[in-house]
């Protein structure tokens, strides 16, 4: 019913995550509607993005360098924190709140989906940890089956090691209505309680 | 923050309709998951349907041919549906229910906006009604003052000619809870009430 290249478009839309029919529609006749430098833009941004983006070396998060700016800069602290994904390291930076080092795994082990600790490249953490000297190793993992087992297995491997391993707290979120809290975050919310200082 | 290329690509998916900073992000990183074929097929499709779609120079209906396939296709009725946008007659091909032609306006009358008849090109429809025989001419604009100031603009220009001017129904949309109705739509539904049949 589209013309062709309309129709195309709406397809290439329709890739993204969460887009149906009727945005992808509303996306393509706005692409239409765009000047044509932006549109340019727009097209050539995207392949710009996945020819130069790839994975930092040493953590494997995403960078368009060499090696990434957070693992090029010495004034970070010997605190390494150990995420599931590239775009948890940008969360943290836009908190701006932790000045260690990230650690970026690909995903986390989930024996039930057939994910192993290889399919995630622990490997290259527990290499990296042994040959830098870190402090402290935050686990700071979806609070899940998965990231316990993750967490875990890290703890299995590296337990022995001088350096402590820790994880980020899980329990109701601030400004949260209780009666909203599911089950289980409540049950674990009761089971870290702390005192009262 | 992020790598540049990634945030460029990030500001792009931000020109779109409806998209903000965490969406934009959330594509932006679909976009580096995707597999190169795909990511270069958006990139080119975005380029194909910015240079090949153009209005069709009878009916300002957007096209990839020399002439829109519904003004090519003579079996198409002599009733012209007249629309605010090319988006109303890809809605009105979906549902396959008319059978006429179509008359693409370039949006609508609205003096506070200060949008014009001559700016909508309003005379090019004015020549083709004078120029090919139509029976009736159906006004489907959405209901609103601008759709109402501009079916009584061409009312008043073509209502001397041979051919009856039509607009489509509004009122209370079908399935709709009554108590959700807005007063001007109540007050539409009430004016235009019809005889049970």
């Amino acid at each position: 019913m589209y013309p062709g290249s309309l129709n195309e478009l709406i397809e290439s839309f329709k890739y993204l995550p969460g887009i149906g029919e009727k945005t992808a529609e509303r996306m393509a006749f706005a692409i239409l509607e765009m000047d044509s430098e932006k549109v340019e833009n727009f097209s050539s941004s995207i392949m710009d993005a996945k020819n130069n983006i790839h994975r930092c070396p040493i953590c494997n998060s995403l960078t368009d360098k060499e090696k990434c700016l957070i693992c090029s800069d010495d004034t970070r602290g010997n605190t390494l924190c150990v995420v599931e994904d590239p775009k948890s390291v940008f969360l943290f930076e836009k908190l701006g709140l932790f000045k260690g080092k990230y650690h970026v795994l690909k995903g986390l082990i989930s024996p039930l989906d057939g994910v192993n600790p290889e399919d995630i490249e622990l490997e290259k953490l527990i290499d990296r940890v042994k040959k830098e000297e870190f402090q402290e190793l935050i686990l700071a993992f979806k609070p899940s089956i998965e990231g316990e087992t993750t967490s875990l297995y890290i703890k299995r491997i590296l337990g022995d090691m001088n350096l402590s391993i820790t994880k980020i707290a899980s329990g109701i979120p601030m400004g949260a209505d209780m009666e909203y809290i599911d089950a289980m975050t409540l049950e674990r919310a009761l089971m870290d309680r702390k005192n009262v200082e």
